[in-house]
């Protein structure tokens, strides 16, 4: 998914600062200013090129979304939706998720999404999963009490890998679904991978995890 | 699974009891005694017919095996191979799963295995799950202090069940698998569900979960 080499990414990102905060270190603890008003925000962690977060921010207009991906050259392809949807409750950011704490005070965000994360299968590479316990951690730090992660994949190891590592850490699975497109489960969202990989037959996993 | 109309049950498991226990309260606290040595006990509830207790306890001679089967019709087939097979760590018990405090004492269980439990999927039969709080209540007291239940199923509904109620009740999941014959768990011994039914196609979900 990560394209290299398109210098025009940081100009287009530069151009569109009302859509990609550009300084979001001084945003943090500031985001309803941001949005202008103070309803929950719900981010998404490695948004990829942007349709989950899209439909979920048309879908939801009394909530505050902002889709987060690390590399510059896929979120320009989620700016492209955003500036064609026009969205006021929309915002991107190009960060790391590791460096979310730079970000996000203390229990700003009400929710945190993980779509079809890099599985990260070798065994060494388990602390790039982003439900390995350091990841967890941040997240329960910009969390309010009891808050809670959605996390879906296709990929059954990481699924496996997260259910243990959320237990682990002592959260609470209040929802589990290990075939959710044959599920009861109302209102999905397909993400750009999960149209992929179900249309290949894949499986789609799908947890909610609270922070007890 | 069941079998009604089996006078001659009654009378079978008399005459063996030295295999299928006949007055198991009375070996509450003594289980050591009955095994003769204070090899470590585990237990299955919910043995069927006792395909795989009869084989653990072949694999695992240096552990002492208990097979728990409620109904007496069920047992008998279970007491066929214990006879045929001649182990001698292994016991067998007709009693029910609820009644589990009467025939151990606190501690004198070391592992409880759960075989493709009854699903009951209807909402308002949870509580017969026997993986329901109650159970695990029942399963903590007689098991020590971080004590395992390693559970296998077929049914979708009843392992996304079971994460939840072990993941509510504080327990820790240890292991994990969504496809457990195209995993690299070794040493697997399969029940009579298990071959029935993956010859007819369906995963087999399998996790250990410790009280903590
Ligand atoms: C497999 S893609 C899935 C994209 C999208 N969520 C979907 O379901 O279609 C994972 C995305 O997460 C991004 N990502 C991975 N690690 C990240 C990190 N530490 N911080 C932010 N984004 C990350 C990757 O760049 C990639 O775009
Ligand atoms: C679906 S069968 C599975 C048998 C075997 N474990 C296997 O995998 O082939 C479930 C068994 O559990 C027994 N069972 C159900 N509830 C029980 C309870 N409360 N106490 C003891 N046994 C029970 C049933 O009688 C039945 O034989």
């Amino acid at each position: 998914m990560r394209l290299r080499n398109k210098p025009w990414a940081d100009e287009k990102l530069n151009e569109f600062s009302h859509y990609v905060i550009a300084n979001p270190e001084e945003q943090k603890g500031k985001w309803q200013a941001v949005f202008g008003n103070d309803n929950p925000l719900y981010i998404e962690v490695g948004t990829g090129k942007g349709r989950f977060i899209t439909e979920m921010a048309k879908a939801h207009p009394n909530v505050n979304f902002i889709g987060i991906e690390v590399y510059k050259s896929v979120i320009v392809a989620a700016l492209d939706r955003v500036i064609e949807a026009d969205i006021p409750n929309l915002k991107l950011l190009s960060v790391d998720a590791a460096d979310l704490l730079k970000f996000f005070a203390k229990g700003e965000v009400d929710r945190v999404y993980l779509n079809f994360s890099d599985p990260w299968p070798k065994t060494r590479h388990a602390k790039r999963r982003l439900t390995y316990k350091t990841f967890l951690s941040i997240y329960e730090d910009i969390l309010p009490q009891n808050g809670e992660i959605h996390f879906k994949t296709d990929n059954q190891g990481l699924f496996e890998s997260s259910l243990k590592s959320i237990s682990e850490y002592g959260m609470l699975l209040s929802y589990v679904s290990l075939d959710l497109h044959h599920s009861d489960f109302e209102g999905n969202i397909m993400t750009e991978y999960e149209e992929k990989f179900s249309n290949l037959g894949s499986r789609i996993y799908r947890m909610e995890a609270q922070f007890r």
